[in-house]
């Protein structure tokens, strides 16, 4: 194994990837810190909206790794992690490397800019993947493009959900193929969860509804649960079903897809055949794979998908 | 993401396992090597029998990381690489750690011991995953057990083949399950070749030898072709099937299994059919997963198996 930027590079790649989806309406990012002597010092990802960016999240961890002063493990607000480190730096970051998957933020939003705190700290290198929207000019030195098309990768569900709006397969499987009976963990289930919570829409089939009595909310994780549409041609529902019984929630029951219009992040539900159903308007695949007591989540590939087609007339 | 002592030894197992039943009849190790400030300088693994250990793999690529000497990059054999390290490293690597998922050898076999090499270049913390066998007295600082059970897991076809004998089920197929036409890339058919080349004996179906018509060599590696067993009822075949006209090959059409008896490293090739009849004899499951343009080879637990078991009277 060559250990080299780009080693460091898929390190912060890996690390986004466990939060894709969660991150929404920001995108998946992740970070790297290297020190002056070729230490890593972190690898850290964004994980959810209004929380520290991945580089925040990176030096902060750096900062510990470097100084041991436990004050900045108590700091979980971004701007006070930007404050503090501005603050006590004491130039220990001026000969590090910090590895990003997107180039750092240069605006002020619901954190301050991530550029700012770079150029404060003194970093002396920056090495980014991605760099698709500007190009800046950094006072560090900067090198782009590293792992360009994994980066890339990286971004695209925020490229649609930016573009219009992001509509997402989630498919679970065993690593077999199969999906009879009960497929997920406790753990992937949690994960499910928390993509139900930052999902405005949430799709799934008339049979699934009636053989399985779902309730599709976010409970696992304590969060809100999504509208739903019900795609059946099949009007009537046991309205005892629980998922018709959740607060604040729209129901909607109709054969018509474009019932998603005026949604934004859509997750969409169910067995090979809803898969082939709602083909026309998914526009990303994220496969569940289970397998011994693990489970990835794999961005399946078009590829993938053509081949799970092409399996139908014989599977079903 | 910690970066700790269990980050620098999941490196090495990683790394160990894309060499997984090409070390054979050694097992499978990993290393990783870290200087005195942090750097990671080397992850390496034990590739062939009769090569340099995983140990020693590691030490070269360290001892170039920190020295740029380009004398050391000719040094291939084994023996070579430790005699030049003790004479040359200049108590470079008197702080280092080195994390191993097994512990150093300690006896001259084809190549010189291991602990000695270490012991001479002063190293200063020994991190061990496994240690079955043995349990050393080090000069160095030595912790046992780091990610002792996935250490250990690496060590299974090992410790099967120096009981008795390996009897692998390698199994390929897309990430949908599916194995119609052709599913192997050439990349995945270059390390089914290199297993090959170390098998004594393949078992495969007479329906397969029928329809495929293949060779069963090692011929994309350069390697020699295992002996045959063919597993059939029926015993005429066409002679003109390419796998009869290998040279130095013994094939043998039966249907009694224990024709395995006195062949050591056993690969069974097929599909599920294949799968369940031989399912008395597998020790092991090696699954090739293919998705995109990639493809893994995941060790398959018994709990996958069973699940392909579940699914047979559905699927063929």
């Amino acid at each position: 194994m060559v250990i080299d930027s780009n080693f460091y590079m898929s390190l912060a790649i890996a690390e986004a990837w466990k939060y894709q989806g969660l991150t929404y309406p920001n995108p998946a990012v992740g970070c790297s810190v290297v020190s002056e002597n070729g230490e890593l010092l972190a690898v850290q990802a964004h994980k959810k909206a209004g929380s520290p960016h991945a580089e925040v999240q990176a030096l902060k961890s750096a900062y510990y790794q470097l100084t041991k002063d436990e004050y900045i493990l108590q700091k979980e607000n971004s701007a006070d992690i930007h404050n503090y480190l501005i603050k006590n730096h004491n130039n220990i970051f001026q000969n590090c490397s910090i590895y990003t998957t997107l180039e750092p933020c240069t605006s002020i939003g619901k954190t301050p800019a991530c550029a700012n705190l770079i150029n404060k700290l003194k970093i002396k290198k920056i090495y980014i993947g991605s760099n698709d929207r500007y190009q800046n000019d950094f006072n560090n030195d900067a090198r782009f493009g590293i792992l360009k098309q994994e980066c890339d990768e990286l971004l695209e569900p925020f490229n649609l959900w930016q573009k219009d709006k992001f509509v997402f397969f989630k498919w679970a499987q065993r690593l077999d193929g199969s999906t009879d009976g009960v497929v997920s963990t406790i753990k992937s289930r949690k994960n499910v969860h928390a993509m139900r919570n930052l999902c405005d829409l949430l799709v799934i089939g008339g049979g699934t509804v009636r053989a399985d009595r779902p309730t599709l909310d976010a409970r696992l994780v304590d969060g809100k649960a999504p509208d739903i549409l019900i795609y059946s041609r099949q009007k009537e529902f046991d309205k005892t079903i629980p998922l018709f019984n959740v607060k604040s929630r729209k129901v909607i029951i109709s054969d018509n897809l474009s019932h998603i219009d005026g949604y934004k992040n859509i997750m969409i539900e169910g067995s090979k055949k809803m898969m082939e159903l709602t083909k026309e308007i998914t526009n990303f695949y994220l496969c569940y794979l289970h397998f011994a007591d693990k489970f990835d989540v794999i961005n399946a590939k078009k590829e993938d998908i053509i081949s799970w087609m092409k399996q139908l007339p014989k599977r079903i």
